[in-house]
Formats: C-alpha cells, structure tokens, sequence
C-alpha cells in the first residue's frame, strides 16, 4: 500500500473530538460512542465503543452502527487533513459487512486514497475482537466545499 | 424497468411494522422515526420521519439517517417477500447523496432486483421535499440463511 | 421514480454515436458493439451487441463487458446533457451482477439521479433475454470539467 | 490492516497464469496485458501491461481496462486460495478512480478481506507511475460455487 508522506494533518485528534461536539452534538448524545483515537499523515483511527443501543436483530452491531464509524472516520480525515469546515459532506459511501461484530470496541483504520481541492476519497477497515477480524470495508467520497475568503470563492 | 410480478408478498406493511417493533426495537425507541408503508410484489416503500435527532452539521439528515432508511427498504423487502426470518443480514451496501435533505418526510422507493436463494439484491430511490426530488439512490444486498426445519438446514 | 422533465438533451443518439467513433475509437475497433439506441430528457437508453469477445469463463458474457456497457451508458448522459465534452470521467461505480446474460444484444436503460455543475450521478438497469430481466444494475458519477471560455474557466 | 496469516494459496502465479490462458482466452488475446505477479497468502498481485488499446478519450488508461484488472485480481484471489474452479463469478465490484493513469505498467495490489464457503470479498489497490501513486481503488466480491464430489454438492 502506497504511503502518503506528503499529507500533513492540521488537527490533532482531541482537536476533532472537541470540534465535533461542539458541531456535531447529535452523534454521541449523552455518551461517547464515537471518537477520533489518532489522526497521522494520510489517515486516522476512530473507535466506536458498541452498548446495547448499536445492536440488530441477531444481538451484533447494526450496519448503521458500522455505516457511521465509516463515515465518521472519512469525516476525521477531512477536518483533520482539510481543515475544520464543518460543511464537507459524503457524496458516496460503499461498505462490505464481512462478519458479524460483538458489542464492545470497534476500530476503523481509515486511509486518504486522494486528497483533491473539492474531494476526498477514502477507504476504512474496521476491526473487532480479540483477534482485530476485519468486520466491514468501506471506500468513500467526502466533497470539499470552496474556500472563501472575505466572501469570495477562492 | 422490468417489472417482477413473480415475486409475491407474505407479509403486509402492518405486519413488517408489527414484526419490526418486536425484533428490532432499537430502531425507533420511544418514537415512530422508520416504518414499511407499503408492500407490493417486487418492492416496498418506507418511511422517515426526520427531525433534529437525524440532522448533521449543516442542518441537514445526516447520512446515517438515510443509510438506515435505505438498509431497512432492503430489510422490509426481504421480510416481507422471503419470509419473516429476522436474521437476514446486509451484506453490502453502496450509496451516493445528490442532494440535500431538511427534516420532514422521507419517502423510500425500494426495488427487489434479485431474490435468490441465499441472497436477494435491491436499490432504492429516496425522495424529499415538495417536488419529491431523489436525495440519495442505493443499492445493497442481504444474506438470506438457509431454512431450517426441524433443526435441519433445507 | 421522479420525472426529470427539467432535463433536456442537447445532442441525439445518432450525434452521440459519430462522436464517439471519433473521440473514442477503441470501444469498438472494426465492430459496431457498443452504441447509443435513445437519448431522452434524463436519461438514454445504451446497447452492447455481444458476442464471443465479450465471454468469460462459463459462456458468459463478462462483467467487464457489462462494466463498459455501463460506463457508456454514464458517458453518453453526460454528453447529451451537459455537451460534448469528451474529457468527463468516470470517479465511481458500483455494479451488481444479477443473473448470467448470454451473447447477444444488451440493454441498459440509463438515468441521470442528480446533474450539477460538476458532477453527474446516474444509474442504469441493464437488461437482457426474450424476456429483460435485470442482469445487472449500476451506479456511477462523472467527473464534469470546468467549461472554459477564451481559456479562461467559467 | 489484520494479517491473514491463516490463509494458504492452492495455486502459484505461474499456475494461475497458465490457468487463465486455458480458461479465458478472450482475455489476453495473442498478446500478454493482464498476468498474475504473485501468490501470497491472504492476496496477490495482478499486473496489467496497458498500452494504446487500454487508453480513452484524453489519453488516459480506460475505466474499462481498470475494472478489468480488479476483476482480475479479485478472480486470481479465489483461484489460488479457493481452488481452480472457473466459474467462481463476480457478483458485485464497487472502484474508485482517483488519478489519471498513462498507458504502462499497471500493478494491483490485491488482499482477501473474507473468505467463506461460498463468497470471497477483496479489495485492491491499483497503483502507476514512477512514484507508485494510487490511480484507482476496488471491493468486489466474488461467489464460490458449491463443490461437488461424485455429482453430489457438498
């Protein structure tokens, strides 16, 4: 897998958890489900810690569960590597569910393909259990809104 | 489109909403956010009843919302046409936003493509607003688990 | 599935098919395989006339055959609708594969789900046998390059 | 990314290679474009040789001919690690193009992400270029026939 030295976050990853409480309140509620844990060059490591309230018929954690994460760890990359502009917005997602995850930590290794002007396209392993199985695959497409500066589309 | 008339219900609307309370009661907590609207052979349409708990930075449904949307759509279609076996899981799920969405009624038109065996495939058009425009289009598939009868898989 | 009434071609099939003889000329070398049957407001209708080429192991045609069918079906959108800009590309695209399709002609019905300055998101139903049924179905988004006026970009 | 270390190749490249050229002639023709590089376990790596006949309008490698090398991949995954069995086939392939590819060496690097009794899901990173940049990314799954023995399905 290539490596993508030439990305250079500009965040840290307690920056992004703040950021996204303060912006994003909805998604964790009164708990903290979801959390950037790293952000490095060209990627990031968000967990979602899975209770109850995540699961399917079935007792594992629920594709939306899993759709989130991936999606979160897209978000992460693109404040951290494009900066915090809260309006970046997924224009496709595709996700694999390859096995079935337990309640409990659940982590998506996330990596930027392609750092563009107006997109960014990345893709997110997430692991589970004791063994770090992969449970699901996704590949995404975050799109980059315009910069303005003093009003003026840049 | 090519039609599928050879593909026949087992259950109603009613029934999947009744079914869904009891083996998924996460989905909708206290509130009636997803339900089945309709069945017809070869498809199904549901609904969201977005309001601030589903919107994202923005102000728009988030992503999530309308991944659950469009999983259920699928979920509903695979109840209601290969039998009310709650342990039909997703296996893949490919979605693309086109536009956005505000709170307020989001209407999905799900399509059985296929409905094998082992794995039934459909897509779903979501629509929103006054002129009932597409936000989001997807595409997924679920496992269908062999049945069992007696104890023995068939 | 909504109307695109506010969408209107500016080139026709026979249009389509001249220029892409001229602009792409390896999609159908000496043959006459794949080619533009209908453009209509919001969509066109494509067809791949297969033959012994176009099968994979089995005596099916390939799924790379219906990739290009489906791929052409984006392409010839995006030039009847937003003009004959042959440097639009594909970003993404998703395809199921239904059934087993024999040689022969192939039909894939085409919509635009979302045209905007940049980017085109569509999908297609491609269909085959004495009776179409779905042999597989796609979703994809074109790349649609700035327009340049006088070298300068619009 | 998880190790797959429980995985063990049944076929070599070489194997596989002399497989192909058996078993599906259409698709190197009198030339040698798309060849298996290497076996390991858990994944491979998938070569094509693209020239004139792979390019599109505006000179670059055709979506096509990239689909095509991830299909590919994903058929020399499940040859090697599930058995010869030719009719293994594609049953959904999502890819991402990312950057424009010239006409060259093509490498795809491929891993297994599940490998169960009746499906095989990949990804596959295809890099070009002096620099080995990512030019497209693919998941695709694969389904695996049953095995039969003596006539009987086991």
């Amino acid at each position: 897998m290539p490596a993508h030295s030439n990305l250079k976050p500009v965040l840290t990853a307690a920056e992004i958890n703040a950021l996204m409480a303060t912006i994003f309140p909805q998604l964790n509620d009164q708990f903290t489900f979801y959390e950037a844990l790293e952000v490095f060059p060209g990627g990031c490591v968000v967990r979602l810690n899975a209770d109850e309230r995540h699961l399917r018929p079935g007792g594992t954690v629920s594709g939306s569960a899993l759709f989130t994460l991936a999606d979160i760890g897209g978000y992460v990359c693109v404040l951290s590597h494009a900066g915090p502009d809260a309006l970046s917005v997924t224009t496709s997602l595709n996700i694999n569910f390859v096995r079935k995850a337990e309640s409990g930590l659940i982590d998506g290794h996330c990596r930027i393909l392609k750092l563009g002007k107006s997109l960014m396209v990345f893709d997110i392993d997430i692991v589970a259990g004791p063994e770090g199985h992969t449970v699901a695959h996704a590949t995404g497409t975050y799109s980059i809104p315009p910069k303005r500066i003093d009003g003026v589309v840049k």
